[in-house]
Protein backbone atom coordinates (compact mmCIF):
# COMPACT_ATOMS: atom_id res chain seq x y z
CA UNK A 1 0.00 0.00 0.00
CA UNK A 2 1.84 2.98 -0.82
CA UNK A 3 0.86 6.50 -0.16
CA UNK A 4 0.89 9.67 -2.29
CA UNK A 5 0.75 12.96 -0.66
CA UNK A 6 0.02 16.11 -3.23
CA UNK A 7 -1.04 19.80 -3.12
CA UNK A 8 -4.56 21.19 -4.95
CA UNK A 9 -1.54 23.71 -6.71
CA UNK A 10 -2.31 27.68 -6.87
CA UNK A 11 -5.24 26.99 -4.66
CA UNK A 12 -6.87 30.74 -4.82
CA UNK A 13 -6.81 33.32 -1.83
CA UNK A 14 -10.77 33.07 0.33
CA UNK A 15 -12.37 35.79 1.23
CA UNK A 16 -15.31 36.32 3.81
CA UNK A 17 -18.51 34.97 2.67
CA UNK A 18 -17.10 32.98 -0.39
CA UNK A 19 -18.64 29.48 -1.42
CA UNK A 20 -15.81 27.33 -0.01
CA UNK A 21 -17.17 24.37 -1.37
CA UNK A 22 -17.56 25.90 -5.09
CA UNK A 23 -14.01 26.76 -5.19
CA UNK A 24 -12.78 23.50 -4.13
CA UNK A 25 -15.18 21.65 -6.31
CA UNK A 26 -14.12 24.20 -9.34
CA UNK A 27 -10.59 23.62 -8.62
CA UNK A 28 -10.60 20.04 -8.24
CA UNK A 29 -10.98 19.62 -12.09
CA UNK A 30 -7.68 20.44 -12.04
CA UNK A 31 -6.48 16.93 -10.77
CA UNK A 32 -7.70 13.63 -11.46
CA UNK A 33 -9.45 13.11 -8.24
CA UNK A 34 -10.26 9.40 -7.61
CA UNK A 35 -12.71 7.43 -4.72
CA UNK A 36 -11.41 7.27 -1.77
CA UNK A 37 -9.05 10.01 -1.58
CA UNK A 38 -9.04 12.38 1.30
CA UNK A 39 -8.56 15.97 0.95
CA UNK A 40 -7.22 17.75 4.27
CA UNK A 41 -7.99 21.33 4.19
CA UNK A 42 -6.46 23.77 6.10
CA UNK A 43 -9.04 25.18 8.98
CA UNK A 44 -8.35 28.61 7.63
CA UNK A 45 -9.69 28.99 4.72
CA UNK A 46 -12.97 27.11 5.81
CA UNK A 47 -12.99 29.47 8.85
CA UNK A 48 -13.23 32.74 6.39
CA UNK A 49 -15.29 31.16 4.11
CA UNK A 50 -17.65 30.90 7.13
CA UNK A 51 -16.97 34.45 8.06
CA UNK A 52 -15.74 33.49 11.46
CA UNK A 53 -13.24 36.66 11.11
CA UNK A 54 -13.19 39.40 13.73
CA UNK A 55 -12.01 43.13 13.01
CA UNK A 56 -10.32 44.02 16.07
CA UNK A 57 -11.48 47.54 16.08
CA UNK A 58 -15.25 46.52 16.75
CA UNK A 59 -13.99 44.56 19.95
CA UNK A 60 -14.62 45.73 23.29
CA UNK A 61 -12.35 43.67 26.22
CA UNK A 62 -14.00 42.35 29.13
CA UNK A 63 -11.92 43.38 32.25
CA UNK A 64 -10.91 39.54 32.63
CA UNK A 65 -9.39 39.64 28.81
CA UNK A 66 -7.41 43.13 29.49
CA UNK A 67 -5.64 41.74 32.47
CA UNK A 68 -4.83 38.58 30.40
CA UNK A 69 -3.32 40.91 27.72
CA UNK A 70 -1.22 42.91 30.54
CA UNK A 71 0.01 40.16 31.50
CA UNK A 72 0.77 38.18 28.40
CA UNK A 73 1.86 41.47 26.62
CA UNK A 74 -0.75 40.30 23.76
CA UNK A 75 -3.68 43.13 22.56
CA UNK A 76 -6.49 42.10 24.76
CA UNK A 77 -9.04 42.76 21.99
CA UNK A 78 -7.57 39.41 20.68
CA UNK A 79 -7.40 37.71 23.66
CA UNK A 80 -11.27 38.56 24.34
CA UNK A 81 -11.94 36.95 21.00
CA UNK A 82 -10.29 33.97 22.13
CA UNK A 83 -12.25 34.10 25.76
CA UNK A 84 -15.62 34.38 23.57
CA UNK A 85 -14.58 30.77 21.68
CA UNK A 86 -13.55 29.20 24.58
CA UNK A 87 -15.31 27.40 27.19
CA UNK A 88 -12.39 26.50 29.90
CA UNK A 89 -9.09 27.88 30.52
CA UNK A 90 -6.73 25.25 31.11
CA UNK A 91 -3.37 26.79 31.73
CA UNK A 92 -2.50 29.79 31.86
CA UNK A 93 0.94 31.74 32.62
CA UNK A 94 2.62 34.85 31.38
CA UNK A 95 3.21 33.43 28.15
CA UNK A 96 0.56 30.71 27.08
CA UNK A 97 -2.76 30.19 27.20
CA UNK A 98 -4.48 26.88 27.12
CA UNK A 99 -8.16 26.45 26.75
CA UNK A 100 -10.38 24.50 25.68
CA UNK A 101 -12.54 25.78 22.69
CA UNK A 102 -16.40 25.60 22.36
CA UNK A 103 -16.08 22.40 20.67
CA UNK A 104 -13.45 20.67 23.40
CA UNK A 105 -10.26 20.81 21.32
CA UNK A 106 -7.58 21.87 24.33
CA UNK A 107 -5.08 24.10 22.42
CA UNK A 108 -3.39 27.59 22.62
CA UNK A 109 -5.74 30.69 22.44
CA UNK A 110 -8.53 28.12 20.92
CA UNK A 111 -7.21 28.26 17.82
CA UNK A 112 -7.62 32.08 17.55
CA UNK A 113 -5.11 32.92 14.43
CA UNK A 114 -3.71 36.35 12.95
CA UNK A 115 -1.76 34.71 10.38
CA UNK A 116 -2.55 34.44 7.25
CA UNK A 117 -5.49 37.06 7.87
CA UNK A 118 -5.86 40.30 6.10
CA UNK A 119 -5.82 43.77 8.17
CA UNK A 120 -6.54 44.26 11.66
CA UNK A 121 -8.50 40.47 12.03
CA UNK A 122 -8.42 37.55 13.47
CA UNK A 123 -10.33 34.15 12.92
CA UNK A 124 -11.74 31.45 15.01
CA UNK A 125 -11.94 27.84 14.41
CA UNK A 126 -15.36 26.75 12.09
CA UNK A 127 -18.52 26.84 14.26
CA UNK A 128 -18.83 23.03 13.50
CA UNK A 129 -15.98 21.65 11.38
CA UNK A 130 -17.67 18.31 11.13
CA UNK A 131 -20.95 20.15 9.37
CA UNK A 132 -18.00 22.19 7.36
CA UNK A 133 -15.81 18.41 5.85
CA UNK A 134 -19.73 16.59 5.31
CA UNK A 135 -20.44 19.71 2.91
CA UNK A 136 -17.83 19.39 1.28
CA UNK A 137 -17.94 15.95 0.75
CA UNK A 138 -21.17 15.93 -0.11
CA UNK A 139 -20.39 18.83 -3.27
CA UNK A 140 -17.52 16.56 -4.22
CA UNK A 141 -20.21 13.55 -4.15
CA UNK A 142 -22.55 15.70 -6.51
CA UNK A 143 -20.16 17.36 -8.78
CA UNK A 144 -18.08 13.65 -9.25
CA UNK A 145 -19.83 11.27 -7.96
CA UNK A 146 -17.04 10.42 -6.18
CA UNK A 147 -16.51 9.54 -2.33
CA UNK A 148 -14.39 10.97 -0.46
CA UNK A 149 -12.91 11.56 3.18
CA UNK A 150 -12.62 15.21 4.02
CA UNK A 151 -10.42 16.10 7.18
CA UNK A 152 -10.40 19.63 8.22
CA UNK A 153 -6.90 20.53 10.60
CA UNK A 154 -5.10 23.29 12.65
CA UNK A 155 -1.67 23.20 14.14
CA UNK A 156 -1.69 22.91 17.39
CA UNK A 157 1.44 22.59 19.82
CA UNK A 158 1.57 19.68 22.29
CA UNK A 159 2.51 18.92 25.82
CA UNK A 160 5.62 17.34 26.53
CA UNK A 161 6.89 17.36 23.06
CA UNK A 162 8.26 20.40 21.20
CA UNK A 163 6.80 21.93 18.17
CA UNK A 164 3.65 22.29 16.36
CA UNK A 165 1.96 19.45 13.73
CA UNK A 166 -1.31 19.64 12.37
CA UNK A 167 -4.48 17.77 13.98
CA UNK A 168 -7.68 16.69 12.70
CA UNK A 169 -10.57 19.01 14.08
CA UNK A 170 -13.12 18.36 11.58
CA UNK A 171 -13.67 14.81 9.32
CA UNK A 172 -16.37 13.49 7.23
CA UNK A 173 -16.36 10.04 5.80
CA UNK A 174 -13.54 8.36 7.62
CA UNK A 175 -13.72 7.31 11.10
CA UNK A 176 -10.85 9.23 12.98
CA UNK A 177 -10.07 6.34 15.42
CA UNK A 178 -9.11 2.77 14.08
CA UNK A 179 -9.46 -0.11 16.50
CA UNK A 180 -7.27 -2.29 16.13
CA UNK A 181 -7.80 -4.16 19.75
CA UNK A 182 -8.38 -8.03 19.28
CA UNK A 183 -5.47 -8.48 15.98
CA UNK A 184 -2.67 -10.23 16.68
CA UNK A 185 0.98 -8.88 16.32
CA UNK A 186 3.63 -11.43 14.75
CA UNK A 187 3.80 -13.36 17.69
CA UNK A 188 0.12 -14.08 17.95
CA UNK A 189 -0.24 -11.89 20.87
CA UNK A 190 -3.27 -10.05 20.82
CA UNK A 191 -3.17 -5.81 20.59
CA UNK A 192 -4.70 -4.99 23.72
CA UNK A 193 -5.14 -1.60 23.70
CA UNK A 194 -4.28 0.01 20.52
CA UNK A 195 -6.54 2.49 19.04
CA UNK A 196 -4.63 4.41 16.12
CA UNK A 197 -5.51 8.30 15.35
CA UNK A 198 -5.77 7.65 12.16
CA UNK A 199 -7.13 10.95 11.42
CA UNK A 200 -4.19 12.91 13.18
CA UNK A 201 -1.74 11.07 11.09
CA UNK A 202 -3.21 11.82 7.90
CA UNK A 203 -3.25 15.30 9.28
CA UNK A 204 0.35 15.19 10.32
CA UNK A 205 1.00 13.70 6.68
CA UNK A 206 -0.60 16.34 5.20
CA UNK A 207 0.93 19.47 6.86
CA UNK A 208 4.14 18.32 5.79
CA UNK A 209 3.01 19.51 2.48
CA UNK A 210 0.62 22.15 3.61
CA UNK A 211 3.31 24.45 5.50
CA UNK A 212 2.48 27.64 7.64
CA UNK A 213 4.01 30.01 5.50
CA UNK A 214 3.04 32.28 1.99
CA UNK A 215 2.87 29.16 -0.14
CA UNK A 216 -0.57 29.13 -0.36
CA UNK A 217 -1.22 25.13 -0.37
CA UNK A 218 -4.11 24.58 2.55
CA UNK A 219 -6.18 21.51 0.28
CA UNK A 220 -4.17 18.37 -0.03
CA UNK A 221 -5.06 15.28 -1.22
CA UNK A 222 -3.38 12.16 0.13
CA UNK A 223 -4.20 9.28 -1.81
CA UNK A 224 -3.96 5.31 -0.71
CA UNK A 225 -5.06 5.19 2.88
CA UNK A 226 -6.67 2.40 4.38
CA UNK A 227 -9.49 3.74 6.37
CA UNK A 228 -12.50 3.22 8.19
CA UNK A 229 -15.44 5.49 6.08
CA UNK A 230 -18.37 4.68 9.59
CA UNK A 231 -19.39 8.14 9.95
CA UNK A 232 -18.19 9.74 13.51
CA UNK A 233 -16.61 13.50 14.63
CA UNK A 234 -13.48 14.62 15.18
CA UNK A 235 -14.64 15.82 18.89
CA UNK A 236 -13.64 11.54 19.01
CA UNK A 237 -10.58 12.43 19.29
CA UNK A 238 -10.37 14.60 22.39
CA UNK A 239 -10.08 12.74 25.35
CA UNK A 240 -12.02 12.46 28.23
CA UNK A 241 -11.12 15.06 30.80
CA UNK A 242 -11.72 12.71 33.28
CA UNK A 243 -9.51 10.12 31.91
CA UNK A 244 -6.69 12.07 30.96
CA UNK A 245 -3.78 11.90 33.71
CA UNK A 246 -2.70 15.50 32.04
CA UNK A 247 -5.58 17.19 32.72
CA UNK B 1 6.15 18.82 -4.11
CA UNK B 2 4.88 15.41 -3.55
CA UNK B 3 5.68 12.88 -1.24
CA UNK B 4 5.19 9.02 -1.40
CA UNK B 5 5.51 6.72 1.24
CA UNK B 6 5.63 3.03 0.76
CA UNK B 7 6.75 0.17 2.68
CA UNK B 8 10.41 -2.16 2.56
CA UNK B 9 8.23 -5.00 1.65
CA UNK B 10 8.81 -8.76 2.72
CA UNK B 11 10.90 -7.38 5.20
CA UNK B 12 12.53 -10.21 7.51
CA UNK B 13 11.66 -10.66 11.62
CA UNK B 14 14.87 -9.82 13.06
CA UNK B 15 16.10 -11.95 16.29
CA UNK B 16 18.03 -10.37 19.20
CA UNK B 17 22.18 -10.10 18.03
CA UNK B 18 21.49 -9.82 14.28
CA UNK B 19 23.13 -6.63 12.43
CA UNK B 20 20.21 -4.92 11.68
CA UNK B 21 22.47 -2.15 9.65
CA UNK B 22 23.45 -5.67 7.63
CA UNK B 23 19.67 -6.70 7.07
CA UNK B 24 18.49 -2.74 5.93
CA UNK B 25 21.27 -2.58 3.52
CA UNK B 26 20.75 -5.81 1.94
CA UNK B 27 17.02 -5.42 1.58
CA UNK B 28 17.06 -1.83 -0.13
CA UNK B 29 18.56 -3.62 -2.98
CA UNK B 30 14.91 -4.30 -3.47
CA UNK B 31 13.96 -0.87 -4.40
CA UNK B 32 15.28 2.27 -6.12
CA UNK B 33 16.74 4.44 -2.98
CA UNK B 34 17.01 7.88 -3.84
CA UNK B 35 18.84 11.06 -2.19
CA UNK B 36 16.84 12.60 0.69
CA UNK B 37 14.65 9.66 1.40
CA UNK B 38 13.61 8.99 4.72
CA UNK B 39 13.86 5.75 6.20
CA UNK B 40 11.08 5.39 9.18
CA UNK B 41 12.25 2.39 11.15
CA UNK B 42 10.09 0.93 14.07
CA UNK B 43 12.46 0.98 17.16
CA UNK B 44 11.26 -3.24 18.06
CA UNK B 45 13.30 -4.23 15.38
CA UNK B 46 16.35 -1.82 16.95
CA UNK B 47 15.84 -2.75 19.79
CA UNK B 48 15.61 -6.66 19.15
CA UNK B 49 18.96 -6.22 16.99
CA UNK B 50 20.52 -4.82 20.00
CA UNK B 51 19.28 -7.34 22.54
CA UNK B 52 17.20 -4.64 24.25
CA UNK B 53 15.44 -7.62 25.15
CA UNK B 54 14.17 -8.98 28.76
CA UNK B 55 13.03 -12.66 29.31
CA UNK B 56 10.49 -11.97 32.34
CA UNK B 57 11.62 -15.54 33.76
CA UNK B 58 15.37 -13.83 35.21
CA UNK B 59 13.81 -10.54 36.42
CA UNK B 60 12.94 -10.28 40.43
CA UNK B 61 10.19 -7.33 40.82
CA UNK B 62 11.33 -4.94 43.37
CA UNK B 63 8.62 -3.81 46.25
CA UNK B 64 7.62 -1.01 44.27
CA UNK B 65 7.33 -3.24 41.08
CA UNK B 66 4.74 -5.67 43.04
CA UNK B 67 2.70 -2.73 44.47
CA UNK B 68 2.59 -1.32 41.25
CA UNK B 69 2.14 -5.21 39.54
CA UNK B 70 -0.80 -5.14 42.12
CA UNK B 71 -2.80 -2.41 41.70
CA UNK B 72 -2.90 -2.11 37.64
CA UNK B 73 -3.21 -6.22 37.58
CA UNK B 74 0.20 -6.49 35.59
CA UNK B 75 2.90 -8.72 35.88
CA UNK B 76 5.18 -6.79 38.48
CA UNK B 77 8.32 -8.51 36.62
CA UNK B 78 7.48 -6.04 33.99
CA UNK B 79 6.55 -2.90 36.33
CA UNK B 80 10.29 -4.10 36.76
CA UNK B 81 11.56 -3.82 33.43
CA UNK B 82 9.60 -0.37 33.63
CA UNK B 83 11.00 0.95 36.59
CA UNK B 84 14.61 -0.17 35.40
CA UNK B 85 14.18 1.64 31.88
CA UNK B 86 12.46 4.97 33.65
CA UNK B 87 14.06 8.05 35.38
CA UNK B 88 11.15 9.53 36.58
CA UNK B 89 7.49 8.63 37.42
CA UNK B 90 5.72 11.08 35.92
CA UNK B 91 1.94 10.03 36.44
CA UNK B 92 0.57 6.57 37.94
CA UNK B 93 -3.31 5.42 39.13
CA UNK B 94 -4.72 2.02 38.57
CA UNK B 95 -4.66 2.30 34.63
CA UNK B 96 -1.50 4.05 33.36
CA UNK B 97 2.21 4.46 34.41
CA UNK B 98 3.19 7.38 32.50
CA UNK B 99 7.15 8.01 32.84
CA UNK B 100 9.94 9.61 31.93
CA UNK B 101 12.55 7.16 29.97
CA UNK B 102 15.99 7.21 30.83
CA UNK B 103 16.34 9.32 27.37
CA UNK B 104 13.67 11.58 28.55
CA UNK B 105 10.76 10.44 26.59
CA UNK B 106 7.80 11.02 29.07
CA UNK B 107 5.03 8.12 27.42
CA UNK B 108 3.53 5.43 28.70
CA UNK B 109 5.45 2.40 30.54
CA UNK B 110 8.84 3.94 29.10
CA UNK B 111 7.96 2.35 25.60
CA UNK B 112 8.47 -1.42 27.09
CA UNK B 113 6.32 -3.26 25.45
CA UNK B 114 5.15 -7.19 24.74
CA UNK B 115 3.86 -6.73 21.96
CA UNK B 116 5.74 -8.21 18.36
CA UNK B 117 7.96 -9.90 20.96
CA UNK B 118 8.49 -13.59 20.84
CA UNK B 119 8.21 -16.01 24.08
CA UNK B 120 7.91 -14.51 27.84
CA UNK B 121 9.61 -11.14 27.10
CA UNK B 122 9.71 -7.69 26.27
CA UNK B 123 11.51 -5.08 24.84
CA UNK B 124 12.85 -1.90 25.70
CA UNK B 125 13.82 1.65 23.80
CA UNK B 126 17.12 1.37 22.08
CA UNK B 127 19.55 2.53 24.83
CA UNK B 128 20.36 5.25 22.50
CA UNK B 129 18.45 6.02 19.42
CA UNK B 130 20.19 9.09 17.47
CA UNK B 131 22.85 6.52 17.89
CA UNK B 132 21.48 3.30 15.99
CA UNK B 133 20.29 5.86 13.33
CA UNK B 134 23.56 7.49 12.63
CA UNK B 135 24.62 3.90 11.96
CA UNK B 136 22.44 3.06 10.05
CA UNK B 137 22.56 6.20 7.74
CA UNK B 138 26.76 5.54 7.61
CA UNK B 139 26.15 2.29 6.56
CA UNK B 140 23.35 3.14 3.70
CA UNK B 141 26.09 5.78 2.88
CA UNK B 142 29.10 3.87 2.67
CA UNK B 143 27.13 0.80 0.73
CA UNK B 144 25.00 2.88 -1.79
CA UNK B 145 26.97 6.57 -1.63
CA UNK B 146 22.83 8.08 -0.72
CA UNK B 147 22.61 10.99 1.85
CA UNK B 148 19.32 9.68 3.68
CA UNK B 149 17.74 10.56 6.75
CA UNK B 150 16.57 8.10 9.72
CA UNK B 151 13.57 8.29 11.98
CA UNK B 152 13.36 5.94 14.81
CA UNK B 153 10.30 5.49 15.92
CA UNK B 154 7.64 4.57 18.68
CA UNK B 155 3.71 4.69 19.03
CA UNK B 156 3.06 7.22 22.03
CA UNK B 157 -0.39 7.65 23.47
CA UNK B 158 -1.32 11.52 23.95
CA UNK B 159 -2.08 13.67 26.81
CA UNK B 160 -5.32 15.58 25.84
CA UNK B 161 -5.99 13.46 22.61
CA UNK B 162 -7.34 9.71 21.66
CA UNK B 163 -5.26 7.44 20.03
CA UNK B 164 -1.46 6.32 19.24
CA UNK B 165 0.35 8.05 16.74
CA UNK B 166 4.21 7.60 15.46
CA UNK B 167 6.94 9.68 17.76
CA UNK B 168 10.24 10.34 16.29
CA UNK B 169 12.72 8.94 19.50
CA UNK B 170 15.82 9.11 17.23
CA UNK B 171 16.78 10.58 14.46
CA UNK B 172 19.99 10.87 11.75
CA UNK B 173 20.49 13.08 8.94
CA UNK B 174 17.66 15.39 9.80
CA UNK B 175 16.66 17.93 12.19
CA UNK B 176 13.18 17.13 14.13
CA UNK B 177 12.90 21.04 14.07
CA UNK B 178 12.05 23.42 11.55
CA UNK B 179 12.11 26.86 12.73
CA UNK B 180 9.92 29.56 10.61
CA UNK B 181 9.93 32.03 12.99
CA UNK B 182 10.77 35.19 11.08
CA UNK B 183 8.89 34.05 7.51
CA UNK B 184 5.73 35.74 5.88
CA UNK B 185 2.34 34.78 5.58
CA UNK B 186 0.26 35.38 2.60
CA UNK B 187 -0.47 38.68 4.06
CA UNK B 188 2.92 40.05 5.26
CA UNK B 189 2.83 38.80 8.97
CA UNK B 190 5.49 37.27 11.02
CA UNK B 191 4.98 33.99 11.85
CA UNK B 192 6.13 34.83 15.84
CA UNK B 193 6.17 31.23 17.46
CA UNK B 194 6.32 28.57 14.76
CA UNK B 195 8.71 25.36 15.03
CA UNK B 196 7.30 22.62 13.10
CA UNK B 197 8.02 19.22 14.47
CA UNK B 198 8.97 17.78 11.45
CA UNK B 199 10.28 14.17 12.56
CA UNK B 200 6.97 13.91 14.47
CA UNK B 201 4.66 14.80 10.83
CA UNK B 202 7.10 12.45 8.89
CA UNK B 203 6.84 9.75 11.92
CA UNK B 204 3.26 9.81 12.02
CA UNK B 205 2.68 10.02 7.91
CA UNK B 206 4.92 6.38 8.13
CA UNK B 207 2.60 5.39 10.94
CA UNK B 208 -0.05 4.96 8.37
CA UNK B 209 1.55 2.04 6.09
CA UNK B 210 3.80 0.58 9.28
CA UNK B 211 0.21 -0.61 11.11
CA UNK B 212 0.86 -2.29 14.05
CA UNK B 213 -0.37 -5.56 13.57
CA UNK B 214 1.01 -8.83 11.73
CA UNK B 215 1.71 -7.19 8.56
CA UNK B 216 5.60 -7.14 8.88
CA UNK B 217 6.53 -3.48 7.48
CA UNK B 218 8.76 -2.16 10.26
CA UNK B 219 10.91 -0.09 7.71
CA UNK B 220 9.23 2.65 5.70
CA UNK B 221 10.37 4.99 3.15
CA UNK B 222 8.92 8.25 3.04
CA UNK B 223 10.37 10.46 -0.41
CA UNK B 224 9.83 14.44 -1.44
CA UNK B 225 10.00 15.80 2.08
CA UNK B 226 11.56 18.80 2.32
CA UNK B 227 13.92 19.11 5.46
CA UNK B 228 17.02 20.50 7.34
CA UNK B 229 19.85 18.23 7.40
CA UNK B 230 22.02 19.76 10.41
CA UNK B 231 22.96 17.34 12.53
CA UNK B 232 20.40 17.20 15.53
CA UNK B 233 18.57 15.01 18.34
CA UNK B 234 15.59 13.44 18.67
CA UNK B 235 15.81 14.81 21.92
CA UNK B 236 15.36 18.58 20.36
CA UNK B 237 11.51 16.85 20.91
CA UNK B 238 11.44 17.03 24.68
CA UNK B 239 9.82 19.33 26.22
CA UNK B 240 11.77 21.65 29.08
CA UNK B 241 9.81 20.46 31.86
CA UNK B 242 9.81 23.92 33.17
CA UNK B 243 8.43 24.80 30.01
CA UNK B 244 5.54 22.67 30.10
CA UNK B 245 2.22 23.44 31.58
CA UNK B 246 0.92 20.15 31.45
CA UNK B 247 3.97 18.82 33.35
Amino acid sequence: MDISIFPLKNFPIINPGESLTEIIVRELKKIDLKNHDILVIAHTIVSKAENQVYNLNEITPSPLAIHIGTIQDKDPRKIEVILRNSKEIVRMNDRVLITSSLHGFVCANSGIDQSNTAGNTVISLPIDPDLSARRIKKAIKENYGLDVAIIITDTFGRPLRVGTVNFAIGVAGINPLEDIRGSYDLFGYELRSTIIARADEVAAAAGIVMGQANEGTPVIIVRGVKYSTNEASARDLIRNQEKDVFR
